[in-house]
C-alpha cells in the first residue's frame, strides 16, 4: 500500500463506491443553486477552505455550530489517513457549496451526498480538525508526536463531567450561517468514518456568544448579558499571531500555523439566575446588564477600571490584566438542550470554544483562577470538556487534515 | 374574587412584582433595536399577535421553533387564568420586538426580562397556545367543555412513544427566524408560569420541512427529499378555512375560529437510511431524490400520477385521494439531538407538526393508513406525540389565550 493514499481512493473506499468519484475536482452534476429563498444564509461569499490555517478561528463567527467528537476505532492508521483525506476533500466541496458526492449515480448504490443541503447556499461554512490526546497513545505510532502543549485537562473545582460529553480522539467544529448545513457536515463525515471511527459526542449551538469581528455587535449569553466586549478580533492580526497561532516555539513542527482548541459545555442553572436580583447579576459579571457597560463607566466598549469591580466579578478575574496579559479567543456558541429529566429544568448554557496557541499559558491558568473565584460559579456547571490539537491550513488539493502529523 | 383578573396584576402577580408594570402598553425604557447585525431576521416585518386566529399557523413558516409542553400544577382555576392572561401579554410584547417587561427595575429584584434577546430584532415571532385533553379533567371544571374532536390518539402501530416526550396540559409553539428569539418565549413562560405550570418537555427545531407559502421553495426533510411540495399554502384561504381553521360545526363555540395541533417526534434511522440505495429510497417516496419530481414526471410540482407510485410509497399513502380528500396544514421542523447513547447512532428527525379542524377525519385516518403501510416505516420512529385544541386568535388587549374556554 503506497504511503499516501489516492485522493481518488478515498471517498471510494470510504463509502464502497470506489470509482464514482473524482474527487477535489468540479461539480458533480448537481447545480448549486444561485438564489434560494430557504437559505438562511443568503449570498455571503464562501469562505474559502483551502489556506495557511484553518478556517473557523479567525473566521467571523457565524451563527450556528455543529461540534462533534468522533473516537477511532480502526486500528490502521492507513485507514485514519484516507478517512481524513475523504474528510478535506468533503469539506472543500460543502464550503464551496457542492455536495459531498453526486446524489443521482447509479439506482443500486446509495447517494454518496445525504441530499439535505441540496440547493442551500454554504452560509459562510467553515469545518475545522483537531486531535485529541488520545490520538496519541500507542495505536498509531503518534506518541512521539505528542505537542508539549496538548495536556490532559487538569480537574478543575467544580468540574461535574460527563464523559459522554467530553475527550474524543478527533474534533469537528462546522459551522455557518445555516444549521441544516452545519449538521449536513457532521452526518456526512460520520458515514465517510463509517468502519474507520464513531461518533462520540456531539452539540449544537445557536447565536453568537463572542464577538470576534469588529464589524459584528456584541451577542448576549442566555444570561442576558453582553458577552465578548473585550475578545480578540479576528481583524487585529497582531493579536491573533500572538495569543491564537503556534508559531516556531512548539515542540512538533507539524503544529506550526496551527492552534489549540478548548470546548467546555458550561450549563448555566437558569431557574436560579432567573430569580437573581439584578444587582447581583450585575456584580456577578461586573457590567450593567443592559448597556454592558463596565462599572462606573457609561457605555459597553469604554475601559474597564479593574478597582471599581467586585474582587469576585467575572470579568475581572477574566481580564487579561489578571492573568498575565494572557488572552484567548472565544468562539463560543449558546446551546438548549431540552430539560434535565432528573431536576425537570433547562438544560441550556454556553458551549464554550477557546483557540490559543499554548493551554498552558492561556485557558489553564485563567479557568484555574475562575473555577476558584468567580461569583459566576454559583450559577454554572461545566458538564463537558475537550482539548484538541489543530493543525494548520489545508494548503491545495492533495494535502488534507494533519497530513504533516502522518507524514 | 374577580371573574377576570386585572391585567394590570397578571405580570404582577406571576412575577412577584406588582405594580412594576403597566401591561399592554408602550414601551419599557429599552429600546428595541432598529437596526442589528446580529439578528439572523433582519428587518422583516413583525408578525402581528393580535387577530381572529392565532399567528403561527397559516402564518408562513419561519425558520426556527421552540415548542414547549407544560403541565399545570396549581389547582387553583384563577391562577391558571392568570397565567394564560401574563403569557397573551408577554407574547404580545415579544411578537412587537419588546421584552416581557424592564430588565433595569430596582437592584433588589430579578430583572422582569430575562434580556437575552435584547436588540435583537423579533424576526416574524409567532407564540401559538394550545390546550391538551388532560386540562380538561376534574381539576379546572373543564370536562364538559372538551372538544369531542380532542381524542385520545389512538395507538398507532409501530409507536415507541416516550412519556417525556408527549402530551401535557399546554403547548406553546414557538417560531421566528432568530433561535435566541425563539428560545426566549418558552423560557419567560416557563418563568411566568412559576408557582402554576411546569415544563412537561421541549424540543428545538430549524430549517422548513414543509413549504406553507407559494412563495417559498420547497426545502429537504434529512432524509435528502423535498417534503410539503402538495401542502396546504397559507395563501389558499379557501383550503386553509375548509381544512384548519374549526367553524360552526364544533360541539365547543369556544373553539371556533381555533385549529387542532397534532406533534409528532419522528426519529428517522439516518444510519440505515444512508446506507440503503438510490433506488430503493426513491421507491420509499415514490419521488426523485434531486429534482423531488413524482415518478414518470420531470418536475417537482408536476400532478402526480398515482398508478405509477408504488403502492406502499409514502406520497401515494399521504395522498389526499387516498385519504378522502383530507388534507392538513403541516408546520414540521428538522431536529438533531445528538447522538442516541444506548446505539451510539444519531437521534435526529422530523418534528412532525400539524393543523386542521378535525383530526377524526384528517390526522387520525392518516396516519393509520400511513402507519399499516408506509414503505417509509422501516426507517423511522414515531417517539413522542401530542394533541391540542388551539383557541382562535387572542382578538386585542385584554383578551388571552382561551378566555372563551374559561369565560
Amino acid at each position: 500500500m503506497s504511503a499516501e493514499p489516492s485522493r481518488r481512493g478515498f471517498l471510494g473506499a470510504a463509502l464502497g463506491t470506489a470509482g464514482v468519484l473524482a474527487a477535489g475536482g468540479g461539480g458533480y452534476g448537481v447545480a448549486r443553486a444561485t438564489a434560494s429563498a430557504s437559505s438562511p444564509g443568503g449570498h455571503a461569499e464562501p469562505v474559502p477552505f483551502y489556506g495557511e490555517h484553518q478556517a473557523g478561528i479567525a473566521t467571523p463567527a457565524q451563527d450556528r455550530l455543529a461540534l462533534a467528537a468522533f473516537d477511532v476505532t480502526s486500528r490502521d492508521v492507513q485507514a485514519l489517513r484516507a478517512m481524513l483525506g475523504a474528510w478535506s476533500a468533503a469539506a472543500a466541496r460543502m464550503a464551496a457549496g457542492e455536495p459531498v458526492g453526486p446524489v443521482e449515480t447509479v439506482p443500486q448504490a446509495p447517494p454518496i451526498d445525504t441530499g439535505e443541503a441540496l440547493g442551500l447556499e454554504p452560509a459562510r461554512l467553515t469545518v475545522t480538525v483537531g486531535f485529541g490526546p488520545s490520538l496519541f497513545d500507542n495505536r498509531f505510532g503518534l506518541a512521539a508526536r505528542r505537542p508539549a502543549a496538548l495536556v490532559d485537562l487538569p480537574a478543575f473545582p467544580g468540574d461535574v463531567l460527563d464523559p459522554n460529553r467530553s475527550g474524543g480522539d478527533l474534533c469537528v467544529q462546522a459551522c455557518s450561517n445555516d444549521p441544516q448545513v452545519t449538521f449536513h457536515v457532521i452526518r456526512n463525515f460520520a458515514r465517510i468514518a463509517r468502519g474507520t471511527a464513531v461518533l462520540r459526542w456531539t452539540q449544537l449551538g445557536f447565536g453568537r456568544t463572542s464577538s470576534t469581528s469588529s464589524s459584528q455587535a456584541t451577542p448576549r449569553n442566555l444570561m442576558g448579558f453582553k458577552d465578548g466586549t473585550n475578545n480578540i478580533k479576528a481583524e487585529n492580526a497582531e493579536e491573533v499571531d500572538r495569543f491564537v497561532w503556534v508559531g516556531g516555539e512548539t515542540d512538533q513542527v507539524w503544529m506550526r500555523g496551527g492552534s489549540y482548541l478548548v470546548v467546555r459545555r458550561i450549563r448555566m442553572l437558569i431557574e436560579s439566575w432567573d430569580a437573581d436580583y439584578l444587582a447581583d447579576q450585575e456584580n456577578v459579571f461586573g457590567r450593567r446588564k443592559e448597556s454592558g457597560a463596565p462599572f462606573t463607566r457609561a457605555h459597553e466598549f469604554d475601559p474597564v477600571d479593574l478597582s471599581k469591580i467586585p474582587p469576585d466579578a467575572h470579568i475581572r478575574l477574566a481580564a487579561p490584566r489578571a492573568n498575565g496579559g494572557q488572552k484567548i479567543l472565544r468562539r463560543g456558541y449558546s446551546y438548549t438542550d431540552g430539560i434535565d429529566q432528573v431536576t425537570g429544568q433547562l438544560d441550556a448554557g454556553l458551549l464554550f470554544i477557546a483557540y490559543q496557541n499554548d493551554p498552558r499559558r492561556q485557558f489553564v491558568p485563567i479557568q484555574q483562577r475562575l473555577a476558584a473565584n468567580d461569583a459566576l460559579n454559583e450559577y454554572i456547571k461545566h458538564t463537558g470538556s475537550g482539548l484538541f490539537a489543530v493543525p494548520p491550513g489545508v494548503r491545495e488539493v492533495g494535502d488534507w487534515f494533519g497530513k504533516a502529523l502522518f507524514g
